[in-house]
């Protein structure tokens, strides 16, 4: 039997280069093993936990999103794409869920305390907020995912899911879900312009939707290594965000002789960010076309998450039958 | 425009006469009137709140539950009867309204303590059990309820769904929903054979279900006044509970008899609890022979059901389409 792959992403609109460098380059390469069935998806449910600011513009963002999703490459005949809210079934089981969770559970998550500390209280307040793992353990096992490609940040709500897997089996005497494993998968480091970590709300992202002159303009104001105050100050490139970004673009051997120049003051950081200009910009040139091609057919897009979502139902419909009649016994009508 | 009245109850097999001549009585009287449209649901979602002890009864306490509300009167052509988990709207309701329920709303709700002390920790500690007044929030306002038969004990959480109908139209814009208001109803004061409150969890009640010998030697251990340690001591019927049932099944000029009877001892409380006897069993008959009726078919009961859920989600589904346009705009998918 086949594998099943699941892995999902919030609905923030474009994507920039930590996310495609990061989650999506993984998505990618996983559709080379056919022994794997593999389901990606919009948690736009997921994008209500903190609040309703702005639920309007969810649509609009998720569109977004998957076309950077699929200009990348992430191919939509050979990976089961779709929305969250358009497979229902994820509510039910969210519900059903809920009645054997103890909340002691939720509060002992350890996202739970770090996100109220981020977001604050007003944001963090809701039954939805505190709920968030039970939702997201119903969008993975709902699937029978065997495998969730996560970053280290995600393994505590993983390992929630699957004790939430141990203890509804238990309960019904019946190994109705599967526990899944993480995926870990290496990220390179991305840093922004400001040296922090790449995020769209540091406001200090490049994206795939930015023109070639934005890219451009973005990466003359990037901070460097702070020993190169002056020109024949001898920097570490591997501190560097810009040489970060190098060893995504620029061949492997250029990358030496970037460094090897860099740590003996042979390379201007203007020079060294042009080259990365060109790069990128030729990197992600056939990337952006497609992008541009996919933004005038969003109708198209429209249509792949529709489908896709179809697909998923199918799948989550059979999880719940089976859900059903181990809670409610066979004899149940519907 | 008719306005939409909405109960329910949990699914806890037979009715006993407390809840035959308190709720259901007041179901059976409104269906006379048909400037209401009618909505009665099984919440057997609510069932699992406690726990998932013996959830595989639930689908056959359900059908005997609905038999004795078919037995005793409600009409399924003229009122939709249905079971809250065949509309999956209800699930995807309390997901979204989750998401705007502020945990401290919940904690606040009175009953929510009354149960953690009346139940316990262990059935009580559940993430479900704490969102309980969503789930019933969901339940009435996605048909657009205006008025819901409920007992004192329940205005504490039609007053939450207001509150929460409030909350939402005023994040979304829109008059999305309506409060529901309580139709407070006279409910007469029934005693188990204890002298407490008839409840199924007692061990105190007489049920439709019970055979005329079962309901004869149920009144004759039945508590009487205290008063009345001899025949010849004088007692009050007003506080007997043999007298609050004389009060249902005894004719009224019958009923003045007894109780002056009783103040001058002039009668004893066996010949008394023969006459009521004599009269619950004449009273229950033709609602026995209903019953007994039904539970040889009990298909058909299925069939009432599966359609009347059918008519439920057509409604349910016209309020979801309001309301994710509400959150998700008109421009959403699906
Ligand atoms: S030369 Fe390049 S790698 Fe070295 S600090 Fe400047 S920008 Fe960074
Ligand atoms: S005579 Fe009847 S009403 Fe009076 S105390 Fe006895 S049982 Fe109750």
């Amino acid at each position: 039997m086949r594998k099943t792959i699941l892995s999902g992403m919030r609905p923030t609109g474009a994507l920039h280069l930590g996310n495609l460098y990061g989650a999506l380059k993984n998505w990618v390469r996983l559709q080379e093993d056919d022994s794997y069935e593999r389901f990606y998806f919009v948690a736009d449910w997921h994008a209500l936990t903190t609040g309703f600011d702005a639920s309007e513009d969810i649509t609009e963002n998720t569109l977004n999103m998957v076309i950077d999703w699929l200009a990348f490459g992430l191919d939509p005949d050979n990976n089961t794409i779709f929305v969250q809210s358009l497979v229902k079934e994820h509510a039910e089981l969210f519900l059903l869920l809920s009645m054997i969770t103890p909340v002691g559970w939720l509060e002992r998550v350890p996202s739970y305390k770090d996100q109220i500390a981020q977001l604050g209280k007003a944001k963090t307040s809701n039954y939805g907020f505190l709920g968030y793992p039970v939702l997201m353990a119903a969008d993975i096992i709902i699937y029978k995912a065997h495998l969730v490609p996560v970053g280290l940040d995600q393994v505590a709500h993983l390992e929630f899911a699957r004790e939430l897997v141990r203890h509804f089996n238990h309960l019904v005497k019946k190994d109705v879900f599967i526990e899944p494993q993480p995926l870990l998968t290496e990220v390179p480091k991305i840093l922004g312009l400001d040296g922090r970590k790449m995020s769209k709300s540091y406001n200090n992202a490049i994206y795939l939707s930015d023109s070639e002159e934005e890219t451009q303009k973005k990466i003359k104001v990037m901070f460097t290594d702070p020993r190169r105050k002056r020109k024949t100050d001898p920097g570490i490139a591997e501190e560097c965000g810009v040489f970060m970004l190098h060893k995504i673009f620029t061949p492997k051997e250029k990358q030496e002789e970037i460094k090897l120049a860099c740590s003996k003051a042979q390379i201007g950081c203007v020079e060294c960010k042009k080259l990365l200009t060109k790069n990128v910009n030729e990197g992600l040139s056939e990337i952006r076309d497609k992008r541009n091609q996919l933004i005038k057919n969003k109708g198209k897009v429209k249509e792949i998450l529709i489908e896709g979502s179809k697909k998923a139902s199918r799948k989550a419909k059979e999880t719940m039958e089976e859900v059903r009649d181990a809670i409610f016994s066979k004899a149940r009508f519907g």
